[in-house]
């Protein structure tokens, strides 16, 4: 497989296990940046080519390095390959393994979708010339997938014009490669991140992504009194789109750990004995140990229980804040602890929580 | 001007003073919905037309009400009429001015953008048949402006086809109009809100308009102890990107009204006898005198002190409940008011602040 640009949709490649290799096109200035990327988050199906100066002499450079034999280089030629922008960072396993089976029977295959506004074709002097009729035609998307030979011939025929001023890879298999597209329907998923707004809504689309699935961990011998499940119950209520469960956690049998692939990236974590974070520390160390924190911020709500009247809450407040020094750490590596502290016996039942930096509490007043 | 298919930019299309009279082409079982909203927010330049099966059948319609003189009706023929989308709800007044000044020129105009994705042709069998060289085409957006008798002679010439299938109304003034219309770059915030992702977007870009701006709220008798301009510096170093006002607030003299016509919709408000909510209450009645809150929501921050040392931080707290009754009663009128108590001798300088339906408090250790 190979990709032109950049980075952000490696993270999601990498685990459609079917694809062998990843190349991706850098500019000179970003390999750096890069390396230290894909060593970080242990991304070893990853190799880098050259970014050239258009969209086609990446690809060309990219498809140079599956093609020939490299000293020391653990490339080599696949019979499918699938051209795909780092600016559509949401992309299934779906839809590339439909262009791959299709490419596999037709030579060539790419994702398109319905035009959202009618296209027209302006005179030399800023004037409508002609307008399409919009239902005789398609926007060209990406993922696209290509028997290797068919595409990697088509660009050692192509034109300097092609390679300057080409947008259209399955273009040039059909001039050059004499290989039909099959055209293969995708989903509005795979629109391309150009402008703000498009940025504003690919944020909003991970946000949603990792806020549907809800993990209380609670302590397994907490027998008597079941505040993991009387959370699940005021969760379950208060939250209708959001799929909670509860388990208990055992560091030994880690059963956490179906709830870890099934990417639940947000745990709340209930302690008994509020100055020892059990609890937490259990759950922080399986976490760490999964690597779900390298394709996705995880966040765990740490919960303690205070009585206020034995002792000014800001004093009682003080003996969790080393809980700070450990927060700061697991943030280095993407998971985000908060903490939430449950007086029971004063006023009016409050409940405190702290944002991730433990720099401020948040108070409910029950 | 005239606009198919919904109300949501009615707001906005509303505030550009130089527009005479907006249509809004409403399907049947929305019009009892529309009317109603429309006097809520007292838009009295805004008449309905019924909506068609098609976009076509829906702009003729529209395009009727303002050619046809009908008893008790309001609307005359206009010089110039401006087609417009529901879904494309960040127009300028800039890009209006510049379609309607090229449209009396040219006899009909309206806003282009590059193509985002190459536009290809399918062949029947679902197959790539060729594809369009990207830089000679454009994607037709709107706004869009013509003479009036242009365009209405065009649809009243054109074939039950075009009304079914047709996407284009530059097309048609082309094509029965014999009108070449003048093609003007708009901006990327033209986009068409179209699915889930442009949602997220629009509501990303709407919450970044209104949060650019600040005013600090300070009793105009509060010489000794300026804690509105300390309020101010801290904010100004803490808020980077958001422009940061402090003014006295008198009643009698209005001083406000600018800050509100600026579209500033972020308030801070500083009441020095935490009690009593003097300066709060000042500013609501400005604000509801202000239609402000037609267009966007309103924020108020009610700043009130408190010293923990005085008693109970609870019992404290319990004499400002009311003003839950207050922000249930302002809400209704699209302005959130929020309290924030700052307590000044205990538990570390601890700032308590509430969320906007006094449900529950922040508390922030400083």
């Amino acid at each position: 497989i190979l990709q032109t640009s950049s980075l952000s949709n490696c993270y999601l490649l990498t685990y459609v296990r079917w694809i062998k290799d990843i190349v991706v096109a850098v500019t000179d200035e970003n390999v750096e940046a890069m390396r230290s990327t894909l060593q970080k988050y242990g991304h070893t199906r990853v190799s880098l080519a050259a970014a050239g100066a258009t969209r086609h002499r990446s690809i060309f450079n990219g498809l140079k390095a599956l093609a020939e034999d490299q000293e020391g280089c653990k490339l080599s030629k696949p019979e499918v390959v699938i051209i795909h922008d780092a600016v559509r960072p949401f992309v299934e396993e779906d839809i590339l393994l439909r262009v791959v089976t299709a490419a596999k029977e037709h030579g060539a295959a790419g994702a398109i979708r319905p035009l959202v506004s009618t296209v027209i074709s302006p005179s030399a002097d800023g004037c409508l010339d002609h307008s399409l009729e919009r239902a005789r035609y398609r926007a060209s998307e990406m993922p696209q997938a290509f028997l290797f030979d068919v595409i990697y011939g088509a660009y050692q025929q192509c034109s300097d014009y092609d390679l300057e001023f080409g947008t259209e890879c399955l273009q040039l298999a059909l001039k050059y490669g004499h290989t039909k597209a099959k055209l293969v329907e995708g989903s509005p998923d795979l629109w391309k991140v150009t402008y703000k707004h498009d940025l504003y809504a690919a944020e909003s689309i991970i946000k949603e992504k990792i806020s549907q699935e809800i993990c209380i961990i609670t302590d397994p011998k907490e027998d008597q009194e079941p505040i993991g499940h009387l959370l699940e119950e005021v969760l379950k209520s208060e939250l209708i789109n959001v799929n909670i469960t509860s388990r208990a956690l055992d560091h030994t049998d880690r059963d956490i750990q179906p709830t870890i692939s099934d990417r639940c990236c947000s745990f709340v974590c209930v302690n008994v004995v509020a100055s020892e974070f059990q609890e937490t520390r259990k759950l922080l160390s399986v976490l760490e140990e999964s690597n779900l924190s390298v394709l996705y911020p995880v966040v765990v709500i740490s919960v303690h229980f205070l009585d206020f009247a034995l002792g000014p809450p800001s004093q009682q407040m003080e003996s969790l804040m080393w809980i700070r020094e450990f927060a700061k750490e697991v943030k280095k590596r993407n998971i985000l602890l908060c903490g939430l502290l449950i007086n029971y016996s004063q006023v009016g039942n409050m409940l405190l929580c702290t944002d991730c930096e433990f720099t401020s509490w948040k108070l409910i007043l029950l």
